[in-house]
């Protein structure tokens, strides 16, 4: 019985590290997409966000049915709730990356970026895929100070996501309101999306040491 | 034992229906000072989030030990793990309103809405509330007929939310980048105010009936 427990815990584990694997391929894809107005690749995000729900889901009955089945206490509990929570983050992670997309279908064949944040979208992009893929491997190893490094690779985002507004809300700015607003709203889903792999490592802190971390002020 | 833990039961509803009524209240006064441009109800809203935060932790801390002790099962396992989900709902509203109670802030003494789109924001801020409302109603009675409502009530913030738009990317807006950007975001932190209201109102659909909800799509 035990037994038959520890397998069903790894295997939630590795649903989640899965999961977590499609959001990395999400987010770089839409980034790209975003970069080269490629459609497309656009596209391609916009009709896998369903796979990304469907195992969101499963995650969530498999939880479901371990607390059911198997009673856990302690750290083993807190494991299967904290699964419950990472698979919503996982899920919201997959829908930025999806309005991320939206946005480059939508200008298409234009592209959604002025010449002038390119740079910026381009290094929120790789640090976004970054807090994903440290995300999923802090979901295999489960090691709390890796959790940790999330914090500082979420610092970077926000840097940067602070210098884009610099550019956006400078006097010079010249492509206009529509182009604007796009921006400001991609720059609210890369950082949204790194909040959430933030969240995750907190869980994750959380299983391993039963304490919260210090909560850091989520935009 | 089952009598208290029916208490329990019952105890953790009610917080999160009174952690619901904190929520109601700090996107009313976020809207009324974003209206009014007025600066110490906006600061008011922004003291207020740690007591949201608070009741959430609370909430999770309980629910967490009711799954300890009493080791719920079928329905009433849904309740106690939903409860997790919803406290989660209701923070991301509380942090949403303060969103909106940061920006009329950061352009006081100015009002951070131009003359054109002030109509459409208290209209989308009458909805907000009025779902927030109908919210902590399903939390009371967990009726999911009034759950189902809140889809529709979510519908006409849609809406409300897409003429915004249609506003804001007119060629005759003059209000500059600045008052463009703080729209757009201010529009997207409304939208998914409502997002989490009609998420709460699927979670109680489940509970009561073990099924989801056709899942709307959310933004």
């Amino acid at each position: 019985m035990r037994e038959a427990f520890h397998d069903e815990l790894a295997a939630l584990s590795n649903q989640l590290a899965e999961m977590c694997g499609l959001v990395v391929s999400a987010m770089q894809r839409a980034n790209q997409a975003l970069l080269d107005s490629d459609l497309p690749l656009a596209e391609q995000v916009i009709a896998d966000q369903e796979h990304i729900a469907v195992y969101g889901r499963r995650i969530e009955e498999s939880a479901f049915r371990l607390l059911v089945l198997q009673q856990p206490v302690a750290s083993e509990l807190r494991t299967v709730v904290g699964s419950m929570h990472i698979a919503a983050d996982l899920d919201r992670m997959g829908a930025l990356a999806v309005h991320v997309a939206d946005i480059s279908r939508l200008r298409h064949p234009d592209c959604a970026l002025p010449d002038e944040v390119r740079a910026s979208f381009s290094e929120m992009g790789a640090q976004a895929v970054r807090l994903a893929r440290t995300a999923q491997e802090v979901l295999v190893s489960r090691d709390p100070d890796v959790a940790a490094r999330l914090r500082d690779e979420d610092d970077a985002v926000d840097a940067e996501h602070r210098h884009l507004f610099t550019l956006l809300l400078d006097r010079r700015w010249d492509d206009g309101v529509c182009s604007a607003v796009d921006v400001a709203l991609l720059g609210r889903y890369y950082e949204r999306f790194a909040d959430h792999a933030v969240e995750i490592g907190n869980r994750v802190i959380f299983e391993a040491t039963g304490g919260r971390p210090q909560h850091k002020k989520l935009a």
